[in-house]
């Protein structure tokens, strides 16, 4: 959509208010919010002042966090009034969620009255929680309506709300009976009453649900949007599917950094390398001193490395071999934790076939290991010690790279944080172990 | 949702159709499906044969993929015929694309006429692209009718269908011209023509487009529904945001299982030990291999590590070090390539910010593998030398790491498969040269 980016800039020379209006309502807000960053402040300002309440609101909801705070500055009280109360009630949130708290208290008051209230109920919710997901637009009727009156409520209310999928169905005390789909009001009689075309039961979320969770009842009832429901059972507001397709890629680069061993940064390419290097270098410091007990390993054992000096040659392929593959375990296990489908229960499973696993790679790695031994040093019995080494290796790595993740989630830590380095890292230290004893059993003694 | 099995067991042994048929109805088809697998199979014929088609569909597409394909082969003709027709075409087709082809040739012709020739051509689409992503259940308008057209046309179709976002505005030649949303009818007269009330332009994507780019249309715009047109412009069909989620949870196991060395697995408990060692071992063997040139590199050097043992202290810190370093720079920028953050024309300022990241964090664990020298070796030139290297070392390490998956990423591999594991292996060989060459530089030469 980089081509909209010359148009515009040409158009914003003419200042001609009313074809910049006109073309501009030809565009998404999506694709103006995704070349702001190449326009000029200037001509961000005369955009952004040209179009109208709706389509600025719109605008300004799709641009980055850093791009929202910067033009919010730079806008007379009157429009930001505009802009604010014309935004959706979960944009407006978080957006006030991100500025300084002398900040937030100094917009609220721009908020109409009955927008401040609920606004000040989202700000309270926990952020990754269903609370702070939510939108509080969305339409409720009482039970014992008919269709007439939904009708009616929807074309006061339609104009402010950007999805409407259901209408919910409330009792006095705001209890939530049952839902309409649209479609379903647009082939009933005027006269039904609601309770008789409602749908029930119904999928729900509980406020305080973790949007993890969240994610995952929307994955397994694919719907497009649900309703959030306190204790009582009253409906405090709606999670519309966007907003969790947001979640799980968060949750996805979450995983995905940790298990990297990298800090989670929000945007890369335009982060301070030294904020950047100061993240990873936490990790890096705790794997490198962790990494120090091999050293010492090696260190007690440099008697058999100092008579048998080929040893030396097969520590990183054993390193190596072992670390990928305890990776490897430890991805499946993490990922399968985060969609589900691995539960804690399902540890023993896991364990059982991780353990197999390493059998099998273990023979495989073990003979290749040996043949290099045979082969190029020449020596069988060396063959014999790498190949026990490499077996006994890789079964530690596939069975630790399983059950490390599920020992970090039981303990309540992100599974992720078991990352393939921080693996590895472990992993050298028990095959240098292993090594070195093999080592002194069968070469050693017959040497 | 577990806690409903108990209670549908229960209810199967009476065998009471009718009140199976009404405690069935109170639950959710997923929860249904979820509990599927535990039910005998004499219990799961009972409750889907009670079940009315619309709700036996409605489980049916809701089940795993051999829960489907063993069920569809237990049922009559007759009811096979009947959940077929009543199943949404994109999941009727994502069914049949699975099995073999003389199977769904043998079932095809149990489809109404108009269903298999709308089959057939999804059939014909590739699975992981726009065209075999989307439903052709779509309400589509001539741009001449009005509004009441619109409701009528509802009222005979909202039964079949079951999200309706909105409706389909097509010249006489299907090419779209206009979208509806549902809730813009509903507030608009009867008498009103469709031409009046549409909104122009609107967001589409292409036929052939590939899923994971459908996805990033999708988080980028915010819709809960998309048109998929051809070339010419012609509505094709129609993707629901459901299964985008679908696709965006799929895309990012695949960068996860990719990254961490593993081949993807379709259900990681069910499967077979053999078959996840088979598709694990690969890339194993070939890390092995690689891991060789490591070793032959410190056989190369063998002279230096016998005549100064404590140099092979320092081998398992640097390389887990470096090795480190260089998968936390591929795990951001295997990430963003994939969010679309990282794009291939920014490869000089990823060279630039990791080159410097590298030099902030390999002073930083230089230092400190230095002072493990010095205190604990008493050695001041090895302290030197090990910092020296651990610099290099890891400067190449973060470099290497982030251009790499950009270069898989020009050549048309996914860059997810330059995995840590990967990175880890090129780096151990990079890192014992920097390593033995400084040793050679300052250690050798004023020994």
């Amino acid at each position: 959509m980089r081509f909209i980016l010359p148009e515009i800039k040409e158009l914003l020379k003419t200042a001609d208010r009313s074809a910049i209006r006109k073309v501009t309502s030809y565009f998404e807000p999506a694709d103006i919010a995704e070349i702001w960053s190449e326009l000029s402040s200037k001509q961000q300002l005369i955009l952004f002042d040209t179009a109208d309440t709706k389509l600025a609101a719109d605008i300004f909801e799709f641009l980055k966090e850093d791009e929202m705070v910067e033009l919010l500055n730079r806008l007379k009280t009157n429009r930001k009034r505009d802009i604010l109360n014309e935004m959706s009630p979960d944009d407006r949130t978080d957006l006030l969620a991100m500025l300084p708290d002398e900040e937030t208290e100094k917009l609220l008051p721009l908020l109409k009255e009955e927008e401040q209230v609920r606004t000040r109920e989202l700000l309270a919710y926990k952020e990754n929680t269903a609370g702070g997901l939510m939108t509080t637009d969305y339409i409720s009727v009482p039970e014992a309506a008919n269709i007439s009156y939904i009708l009616r409520e929807l074309r006061t209310k339609a104009k402010e709300i950007d999805f409407i999928q259901k209408i919910y169905i409330v009792d006095k005390v705001k209890r939530l009976k049952g839902i309409i789909p649209l479609k379903d009001l647009l082939i009933s009689g005027p006269k039904k009453r609601v309770d008789e075309v409602m749908e029930t039961p119904f999928v729900s979320v509980n406020l305080d649900m973790d949007q993890e969770e969240v994610a995952h009842v929307f994955e397994k009832y694919d719907e497009p949007s649900l309703p959030v429901l306190d204790k009582l059972g009253r409906i405090k507001g709606v999670i519309t599917v966007d907003d969790v397709i947001d979640v799980i890629q968060e949750e996805a680069s979450e995983d995905i950094y940790h298990f990297g061993a990298a800090q989670v940064t929000d945007e890369y390419l335009s982060a301070n390398p030294f904020s950047v290097a100061k993240k990873r270098v936490v990790w890096l410091i705790i794997l490198a001193l962790a990494g120090f007990i091999s050293g010492s390993v090696l260190e007690h054992y440099s008697f058999l490395l100092s008579n048998i000096v080929t040893l030396s040659f097969f520590i990183p392929i054993l390193m190596n071999t072992s670390g990928s593959a305890g990776t490897q375990a430890a991805t499946v296990v993490v990922r399968g934790l985060a969609t589900g489908e691995i539960k804690l229960p399902d540890v023993w499973r896991v364990i059982r076939k991780e353990f197999f696993i390493g059998i099998l790679m273990g023979v495989i790695a073990g003979v290749i290991t040996a043949l290099r031994a045979i082969l190029l040093q020449g020596d069988v019995m060396l063959g014999f010690t790498v190949a026990a080494a490499m077996i006994i290796a890789i079964v530690i790595a596939t069975s630790l790279g399983g059950i490390l993740p599920i020992i970090f989630k039981r303990l309540g830590v992100d599974p992720a944080l078991m990352s393939g380095p921080l693996i590895a890292t472990i992993l050298d230290t028990t095959t240098l172990l292993i090594y070195f004893n093999i080592t002194m059993l069968l070469l050693w003694r017959f040497k």
